[in-house]
């Protein structure tokens, strides 16, 4: 069956690899026409696409966990869309589904990209679509997992989360106190902070923008700092190591802070911490445990349906406004999940 | 029993905290009697004296494992000696032990003291005295808890050790071969990195000075580094950082590069190699393993014996020596691990 729209495809693609914050030049925004997918593949209209600071690495050369976009390619993105045509018997039309769609506004999945897992069926009823991009979609896996595999805290433990608005961060604060923790975020500016304490009920959140981190650590972590989530990286990271206790442990998720870096990244300088403190830092990749995803959506879905778990998106409108809306996550302009909204359905 | 020598004890204070090296200045040469054990306690004659990179950060105000020296007190340091008076049922005159001696001739150790496990009998049929500063004392200890605990070596894995011709890098490395690791040193010119691969069997050794460490692991690692053990820091550690495996693991034992800096440490740069890898950095104090060093120097004394150990330590003459001959720690002149002999027995 297929129902292909007779319309365009916009696109953007990597133009080249930028040099510190990615601008338009780096950038090019084609179109073509809307194609019939292949036998045993699918045609998604994208709905909505997540904006994460990952995306920055991605667009760099060189091995990571990930391969890098190649220059003249898709922009990758994960997103929620709309199967509108389908010749595979996995996908109705109709369909609301996750996957890797690109920032385009039709994405095209081949029979291997769905074989291997590449779009699942999503229910709106057990979350809206940018919740599905937020606490159920991958910065609530990475969360999810990161904090309870790596971070393993225990009740009464202290967990400080940097990044504390953002998508992760919200989900990690969260699972924290549901899971018997003192939680404390770190975030930009009073608005966030409020919002972390006042409506997530984070213990205490840290407004980095105004005095030293180290300060605040010390006044709303009396007992230290078991587990340190960090998002951010630099002098934020740097801090927190002076404050860890005993067998901390320091889940390395991101680096925000150092992702536009042109010139060499600054490493924890308190690093030694860890030695005096028989302490533990440890990098995760939530695509490392996709087989347990269903475990974690369906934990925090009660959590989203009971009300202990809140969330909030930010919800920028408009493909051609990609570029942009991908600066607001590093000049810490977003306050909730980056979200990027390309059609309404 | 009493046969206290009327003789004079001579001792290294620690008479200011140092900025960077130790200099003369640091230290007072102090001479007092030779006193009676407290009841309870024993008088232990120093014979040989470890000397080791972390007696400097004990030099060093601030919270760490271990509490500071303080301005005028005896420098702390673990020896071997031989019991001269006791009035402990639990030792005996002639007793030859190890424990926190300090670096002075003659240790006075309380009933408290002996109560706490600060003095240890010693057979010098299992390993000889300088063994049992090395391999059977806390360097050993330090490799063997370090190695298996945290790097959890599996047979066939590649496993990284810097300072390998020091105290702690020889039992790592040959460990890491008789469990069944490819082993890879990095040590200080050729003289270190010949006698590491020929003599301790290491399967190579990279001279840090001869060329670009990175280099070095391309060529002897080339199945990557799936356990770093640590004991320099700086940029070695950095440069490791970039050929680690996914699921690795960094033992953080030391950081030798740093401990003299007078200016901010620097940081591994390139920290999120944890990330991309999934990899772990922890850090450890051997003295957490108290209630197993009898399991360790059982195992280790098994391998000396039957000659799949080897050891080599760097013996200097002479208490008087002390200031000088910790500098060679710091310097890398010591080839070995360093000892200072301080009486003949």
């Amino acid at each position: 069956m297929s129902t292909v729209p007779a319309t365009n495809n916009r696109q953007y693609r990597l133009a080249r690899r930028p040099s510190g914050l990615p601008v338009r030049e780096d950038w090019s925004f084609t179109t073509e026409p809307v194609a019939e997918p292949e036998e045993g593949g699918v045609l998604v209209k994208t709905l909505a696409l997540s904006l994460d600071p990952a995306m920055r690495g991605w667009m760099n050369e060189g091995k990571s966990y990930i391969a890098p976009v190649g220059i003249g390619e898709v922009m990758r993105a994960g997103g929620v869309g709309k199967v509108v045509a389908s010749k595979s018997p996995a996908f109705a039309v109709g369909d609301v589904v996750y996957g890797t769609l690109g920032v385009q506004e039709y994405a095209r999945l081949d029979a291997a990209a769905l074989a291997k897992g590449g779009l699942s069926r999503i229910d709106l009823r057990v979350g809206t679509m940018t919740q599905w991009l937020n606490v159920l979609g991958m910065p609530g896996m990475t969360g999810y997992f990161g904090l309870l595999d790596v971070g393993q805290p225990k009740p009464g433990e202290t967990v400080v989360v940097s990044g504390a608005a953002g998508a992760v961060g919200q989900t990690v604060g969260q699972l924290a106190k549901i899971k018997g923790c003192r939680a404390v975020g770190i975030a930009g500016g009073p608005a966030k902070c409020e919002w972390v304490v006042k409506e997530l009920g984070f213990d205490a959140c840290i407004d980095y923008k105004a005095g030293p981190v180290k300060d605040g650590l010390k006044a709303h972590c009396p007992k230290g700092v078991d587990v340190y989530f960090d998002n951010v990286g630099g002098e934020i990271l740097d801090a927190v190591l002076t404050r860890i206790n005993r067998k901390a442990r320091i889940v390395i998720c991101g680096a925000i802070s150092q992702y536009n870096a042109t010139e060499k990244p600054v490493g924890p300088a308190n690093y030694l911490s860890l030695l005096v403190n028989r302490a533990r830092m440890e990098g995760i990749v939530v695509f490392d445990n996709a087989d347990r995803y269903g475990i974690a959506i369906a934990e925090l879905a009660g959590y989203l349906k009971d009300g202990r778990m809140k969330s909030r998106e930010d919800v920028v409108s408009g493909l051609e406004t990609f570029p942009d809306a991908l600066l607001k996550l590093f000049r810490g302009e977003n306050f909730g999940k980056l979200v990027l909204q390309v059609a309404e359905g």
